[in-house]
């Protein structure tokens, strides 16, 4: 086990290594059928699938059981190689099978949201160095989720257009934010963005949800050239960096209240949020609900905008 | 300037080093006449006192001027000791001088909130170990504060109680969340709170105001006494921790939206939220908008009521 052995720790996510993690739910092999990606359960779940929501009172406040799912994506079968320095046909591998789990956990009705995010670098221990993600179905809307729907609702009731949409229509012309631009996608800073260096990429053509737009193999790998470069441009900044997927609630879900997702194919629009760590920059202040961006979001998008990329990560066909 | 040196860099917090920080807005002496607090602006604030606020329009985004100010009280002459290790009448003087500096900025009607708060220990440079809590004036309400004034009046509506008040009826009875009681405070761990040992301290009688609630000396002393020695109790889980003072806005600078404010003094309670922050641990994902709590609050009050505290930290008088 040379891989695991060389991050002075035994890597569970290495091959050979696989009996030290739960057996795969899903998993793609490569030409030789060594698997390239394998999806797990989570061996320490936030969230566990067994059992009832069970919603009850204690006393003014609310409780319900941790009931969702936690799984893993190990990325690659090579330990230390960074989301951005895979061919794009590899990450539109890992696009689809983040897709293929969305779309089965969203079959489970207690399930009201699936989160997928990746922490790459970020101070974990050493085995954690091995490329993978993580998939949350929860039975609540993240924080984040659910202020974007709210906002996005509330613009569509007054404008009946897309918030996003909007942003992107007003970004294009001012073009200052943004980074990079696809027939397909685009990638920008967001105006007065809360992380330096922070990026968002989003769909040119209106879509509520990842899972659903992003279906067939083109337009998987189409997505996976724009991320590969703008994930090589942001590693210029910093190679810790957390990747969100943003993503419409598991609607299904809902049964009794229609009336509030009543537009939402039409007022919400999926996105990749992605959030480089800077070393020893404090950007946040009372406990993480007021931050200070030292760095522009048109500053940040000049920096990365000039990031001179290898002309194999945006050729079609590598 | 033995004691900047001991820590391995110049420390302009030390006595002898005032000339590398800007002249003092306010300080206090001890009986040899040496400045024991000391108070004056960032050399690099966050926020500048000079100018308007200017808010424009930016295309369908809002901006203003970074308009505030930013100061830095030094809590002592002696490098390295922890706001917990002064003696209570030294911690009175300290939440002495927030009080005035709050209610110095609140004359200044282009500042919504003053902020105080304070990390302490929490990874910065060498110099940053002297004990030393920031106020921020700026001309918006954090997020967290925002979301607390928009439940406690929403709950105020229906009940005509405040929501703090009720809390602490429920916590009181129940008291597996109650880690300390004095007669004027309590201490407890926020039920289904997002950082492992967690407190937050809150005046027993209701006041919305810090800086017009603890004016007397008394009562700056008692809450000293109780805050060191809950300070102790949290410095057995960790000496990295961050405070932060919640208290209501600068209602003045709000001259037109009066009715917004109807109810505050009555459905507002201020208080300290105390954060703890423990190595390796990670609670939060999805950028820092879903937190994650491997210490139930009952766990953790348990293990803070524990701590067994010397006695010159609850003694009157010492």
């Amino acid at each position: 086990m040379p891989d695991a052995l060389d991050s002075g720790d035994l890597c569970p996510f290495c091959p050979g290594n696989e009996g030290f993690t739960p057996p795969p739910i899903q998993q793609h092999a490569d030409a030789s059928g060594r698997w390239d990606v394998r999806v797990f359960h989570d061996r320490a779940p936030l969230f566990r699938v067994e059992g009832d929501l069970n919603r009850e009172p204690e006393g003014m406040f609310d409780r319900m059981n941790a009931v969702g799912a936690h799984e893993i994506v190990v990325e690659t079968n090579q330990h230390g190689k960074t989301l951005a320095e895979h061919s794009p046909e590899h990450i539109a591998r890992i696009l689809e099978i983040f897709r293929a789990r969305i779309l089965d956990l969203k079959q489970d009705l207690r399930f009201r949201y699936v989160s997928v995010f990746k922490d790459q670098g970020l101070n974990r221990p050493a085995a954690q160095e091995h490329g993978h993600s993580q998939v949350l179905a929860i039975p609540v809307i993240p924080a984040l989720v659910q202020t974007e729907l709210r906002w996005s609702q509330f613009h569509y009731q007054r404008k009946e257009r897309c918030l996003y949409c909007d942003i992107l229509f007003q970004e294009s012309q001012l073009s200052k934010r943004i980074v990079d631009e696809s027939s397909d996608f685009v990638c920008l800073c967001p105006y007065a963005s809360r992380f330096p260096y922070e990026i968002c990429i989003l769909p040119v053509q209106h879509h509520s949800s990842f899972e659903r737009d992003v279906a067939r193999d083109s337009r998987l790998l189409s997505l996976a050239r724009f991320l590969k470069a703008n994930l090589l441009r942001v590693q210029k900044i910093s190679d810790k960096l957390r990747i969100v997927l943003h993503t419409e609630p598991n609607l299904a879900a809902y049964g009794q209240q229609p009336d509030r997702w009543k537009t939402i194919h039409d007022d919400y629009h999926w996105h990749f949020e992605i959030y480089p760590e800077l070393d020893g920059e404090t950007t946040h202040f009372d406990a993480e609900t007021f931050y200070y961006n030292p760095v522009p979001a048109e500053e940040a998008a000049l920096t990365l905008r000039a990031v001179e990329l290898g002309t194999e990560s945006v050729q079609p066909g590598t």
